[in-house]
Parts: C-alpha cells; sequence; structure tokens
C-alpha cells in the first residue's frame, strides 16, 4: 500500500535523520518533510518502529498515512518548479 | 470526506498566505506545513483553486489528499510534545 510520511521537526540533525530512515525504507521524496512509497503491513511497522526510535525523546511529529488507490487517485497536486533561469 | 493538505513553499510571505487559505477553509493545523479537515467535494476544488491562486507562479509544491475513513484508521501517529520545563 502506498504510504505517505509526513513529519516536522525542529531539530535540523533528527530530521536529517528522519528523512534517511524514509529515503533506507525505499521511499521518494515529494517534499522537503514528505515522503511516499510502496509498504506493505510489516515494512509499514517497521519503519514505524525506527522513527520512534529516531525521534526518541526529541520534540516532534511524525504521520504515517497508508493512502488506498481511490485516495490517491483524487489526490491534486499544485507544483511550480523553480525555473532554471533562476539558478 | 477528510482531507489532508500539505505543502513546501520556500517564500516566507506565500507559505503563511497557504496557510491563512487552510485556516480559512476550517482546516486545523496538524503540523508546521500540514492541514486537516472534513471538505466535500465542493469545497475541495474551492480550496485548490484558491490555492493555485494564491502560488500563482512562485515556486511550491502543495498535495490534498482526501483521506478515507479506512486509510485514516490506520494512521500512525508519534508525537513528542515539548514539555514546559523547557520554555
Amino acid at each position: 500500500m502506498q504510504t505517505l510520511v509526513i513529519y516536522d521537526i525542529p531539530n535540523d540533525r533528527i530530521r536529517n535523520k528522519i528523512s534517511e530512515r524514509c529515503k533506507d525504507s525505499g521511499l521518494l521524496r515529494i517534499q522537503y518533510s514528505a515522503f511516499i512509497g510502496e509498504l506493505n503491513h510489516n515494512r509499514r511497522e517497521e519503519l514505524l518502529l525506527k522513527l520512534k526510535h529516531t525521534l526518541s525523546e526529541n520534540t516532534g511529529n511524525i504521520r504515517i498515512y497508508p493512502l488506498c488507490d481511490k485516495d490517491l487517485r483524487l489526490m491534486k497536486e499544485i507544483a511550480v518548479v523553480e525555473s532554471e533561469d533562476d539558478e
């Protein structure tokens, strides 16, 4: 099942560790603090435990949303990509 | 239907405007750049247009996910709230 992970973590070091854990689980970064990817129930539970362990006692909020196909089809995206002229 | 809005917008002024639009639509802030709340199809389309108009030509990514009850029930949250002693 597609799984969306979003997080809000003030500490840079911890936030980077969380993003590494998401990447290690095969998720794809879709926003600065949001990842998505296919995870079955077990892999999702595994990621939950890893993220819990990584956040530990640090301030933060992490949410893991499984997304069914129907919800995904209804998703709407607004994307404006930085033009290369600005770089 | 519960609707999750997540965004990644570099410009502070535009990002704040986007959060105001979400609040105006009755959504609740759950993370610094994430809102959730009940929106029917029409209200969701309305919000989509408002956010599109607000982002306009500015760099950014906004995603609007409708979430069915089943997906919501499977959502997992890890939350560590800043203790008052630290303030």
